[in-house]
């Protein structure tokens, strides 16, 4: 970003988390008598210094940047940040940070604070705050709200957090179909504001059932005089409640939608959503996969108590444990070869290896297709011969180099080709498994990603040992 | 999607992936008699039957949709549907599929349906292409268009794909700032259409300076006689056409943008980018973290020949192989031991897999809290610190269990030990490595998610090695 360097009024702020770090490590000492932006007890100069640019600082910042901020940030240093934030953004900041970060913001504010914070939210907004929030603190939120609201805010909050009616927004524009664009515009001259990212006005009748859109680009060049059913589009992409949210971002994706229109079974209009909601789920859907192959639990805060990360990281290598000591055991079955060869043992993991590293080219390939629909039935099992080639292919040929190599070694012919066997052998395994085990999760109806990368090297670890020891066993003893 | 099933006619469709691959299998056999939508030569009814539904269907696919079927079907099976698409299109879907397949769909192309295809697209979208398409196609492509877009298209060329200069688009509609709305709302309906997602106007002044944007929002709400000077936004996020995609998209994400403009270094607009563009950018992202770790050096053609994928993945295979043999050599310098107590070679592969189970995850937390911009360099310490606290803890834990699992296997208390101390250290050097390794990458301006899978198993495999049995031979000989 430093091209932008020369920064005028119309240039955008750049987060200098480390900057900030130093003038929070300044200020730590003093942490107690801070109480907010306006009332400090501060006893250096140095440290008044700091917090006045701490404070213009913290100002300036957006609340996505806040949020980020604040989330690499150890406990003590966003607690003081937390406390010298802008109160207005409060709840815009805690509606962008990462859940567990919630946790520990909500956590340190008082009742009164809370309420101010969630004073400004839209209904959905509200919604989405809800569950993390004090039960008190909902309740006073709610009744300060009028009826209608109160109605969405509970619909909002009867989704499930994957499910479009969850991120539906009530702020929308609609209109009927018959009049003309000169009364739209008119119309919305009366706004104050018109919603976010309104890219579309929708047509409804006058039960609400929706009719079409009325892009604003079509509106813009639209004949004053033409009637809104003549320019407006009747193709539209629209979305349920119960909809998948990843199916639904997928969406905006295809179609490059901005905003699409949510309607229930009898297409009564009943809410929107956004592209920019869409975006977050696309980056968490990812970093989801992510995290899940390589067996996390759930997204961490970077600087969670240590208790917590061992908790939301113990079943996968639990289960990684587990996995280990049924290899150690197949290892086990053969010791009576290794001790009689002990070369064994020490190439053995050579085959384990390579099987768990190609296998995880393949599972990673195939979870990325799948996130992104390219895979169904019919595709699975000609994948599978594909990649059973590839696992040939490159078998013969690692086999081979390491085969050699391991008779250079230990001047035994056999041993070397064991260990192409062995190789080939394993990789055929890590190709198949590597199809299998995202196919068959998915058919019955579980995450691809999830773990799979334990699971992959479970296969190719205990399956690699025992082709390896079996066939030394067979042949060479 | 069955909630869908009662489509109506605002309903979007479909990609039953499934049954389209069943219409083209059976036409498959009569695929040389097929040459485009309205010629082809079939012999029995249901061939006819089946290329009658599967027009339809191909008819009725937005671009976006046939593109990811062509992604996820065989070669051959591929070229006939491309055959039987929608000519007009062809250059839609050429832009939306992934590289590797937008190759094998050009290399059957005539010069004459290239050209065709090209012809409807904008000068940014014939710039995307352009790399890919044989040199005298771009010839005559170029030689069609007028000097202001060949200008364009070679701008656009003139950057690296992950810059922001390559993917800006030049259709914008821009305005000066001492005008009234009324006016911009007349200059508006000259138009024919307006842009894709246009969601402000761009304010300059007589030289092309960028001066602030008109939000569509505000212009509609806004009274007639105002000036555009008192309505516009003059806090406007801008972009270099220099300035990495990827940061670009980051901005997208955090400010909600829908369009942003692109500017130089006098600040005089030159382009425009789109939410769209950075929709993709973010998804290719996360999918390019998720490739790179498990060590794909790029997205692959899921049916590519089994020869291109070998090459795709043979790196970091090459990679695998040498640290596996370097673990090898490890175990190697402890031959003696293992002849003395073969249970060391049984046990051996528990400590090398739970390190690199666990450092798996730190590594994957890291990169991907690099991703969202949430690690400073003050942050490294700290987090290296916690980690090793994580790794302490669990490895104290599951080194006991272990430990006195192995003890009973074995009846010997000193494996038992050395089995909890080979354990904690391992895990203390995986939480290590973990950490380092990526922030390490970053620090010389790589990518930290390449291959970070790979090197991480390679050094908890040889370091669990070398504890373990060095442990076991300093103690138990």
């Amino acid at each position: 970003m430093d091209s932008h360097s020369n920064a005028s009024e119309l240039e955008r702020q750049h987060l200098d988390t480390d900057h900030i770090c130093e003038l929070v490590a300044t200020l730590l000492p003093a942490a107690e008598y801070i109480h907010s932006p306006s009332q400090s007890f501060l006893q250096t100069t140095e440290q008044e210094e700091a917090m006045a640019e701490l404070l213009t600082t913290l100002h300036d910042l957006h609340p996505a940047d806040m949020a980020t901020l604040l989330e690499s940030l150890p406990l003590e240093e966003r607690m003081l940040v937390w406390k010298l934030a802008t109160p207005t953004e409060d709840g815009e900041v805690l509606l962008e940070v990462s859940d567990p970060v919630r946790e520990t913001l909500i956590d340190n504010m008082e009742q009164q604070e809370l309420l101010a914070a969630v004073d400004d939210l839209d209904a959905d907004e509200l919604a989405e705050l809800a569950p993390d929030l004090p039960k008190q603190v909902v309740y006073e939120a709610l009744s300060s709200r009028d009826e209608e609201e109160r109605a969405q805010i509970a619909a909002a909050m009867s989704f499930e957090d994957d499910q479009v009616g969850a991120l539906m927004d009530f702020e929308l524009v609609s209109i009927r179909a018959d009049v003309s664009c000169e009364v739209v515009l008119r119309y919305l001259r009366r706004f104050e504001r018109l919603p976010d990212h309104t890219d579309k006005i929708f047509v409804v009748d006058d039960q609400d059932v929706l009719k079409g859109v009325l892009p604003i680009r079509s509106l813009l060049v639209a004949d004053p005089e033409s009637e809104v059913s003549q320019v407006m589009a009747d193709d539209v992409v629209t979305f349920r409640p119960e909809d998948d949210v990843e199916e639904a971002a997928a969406a905006f994706e295809r179609y490059d939608l901005v905003t699409a229109p949510v309607v229930d079974n009898n297409r009564k209009l009943i809410g929107r959503i956004t592209v920019d909601e869409m975006v977050d789920v696309i980056r968490e859907e990812s970093e989801a996969d992510m995290l899940n192959m390589a067996g996390l639990r759930e997204e961490e805060d970077l600087f969670a108590p240590i208790i917590d990360s061992v908790k939301n990281r113990w079943i996968w290598l639990a289960v990684n444990l587990c996995t280990a000591f049924l290899a150690s055991r197949v290892i086990g079955m053969f010791e009576h070869s290794i001790e009689k060869i002990v070369a064994l043992a020490t190439l053995m993991p050579i085959v384990a290896g390579i099987g768990g590293n190609s296998g995880n080219q393949t599972i990673t390939m195939i979870v990325r297709a799948m996130t992104s629909g390219q895979i169904s039935n019919s595709q699975a099992r000609r994948l599978l011969r594909k990649e059973q080639g590839v696992a040939l292919v490159n078998g013969l040929i690692w086999g081979s180099v390491m085969g050699l190599l391991s008779y250079f070694l230990y001047h035994n012919l056999g041993i070397g080709l064991v260990m192409v066997a062995a190789m080939t052998l394993n990789l055929l395994l890590a190709a198949t498994v590597g199809v299998l085990i995202p196919v068959l999760m998915q058919k019955s109806g579980r995450d691809p990603a999830l773990g799979s990368s334990v699971l992959i090297t479970a296969v190719t670890d205990s399956g690699g040992f025992f082709i390896f020891l079996g066939l030394a066993t067979l042949f060479l003893l």
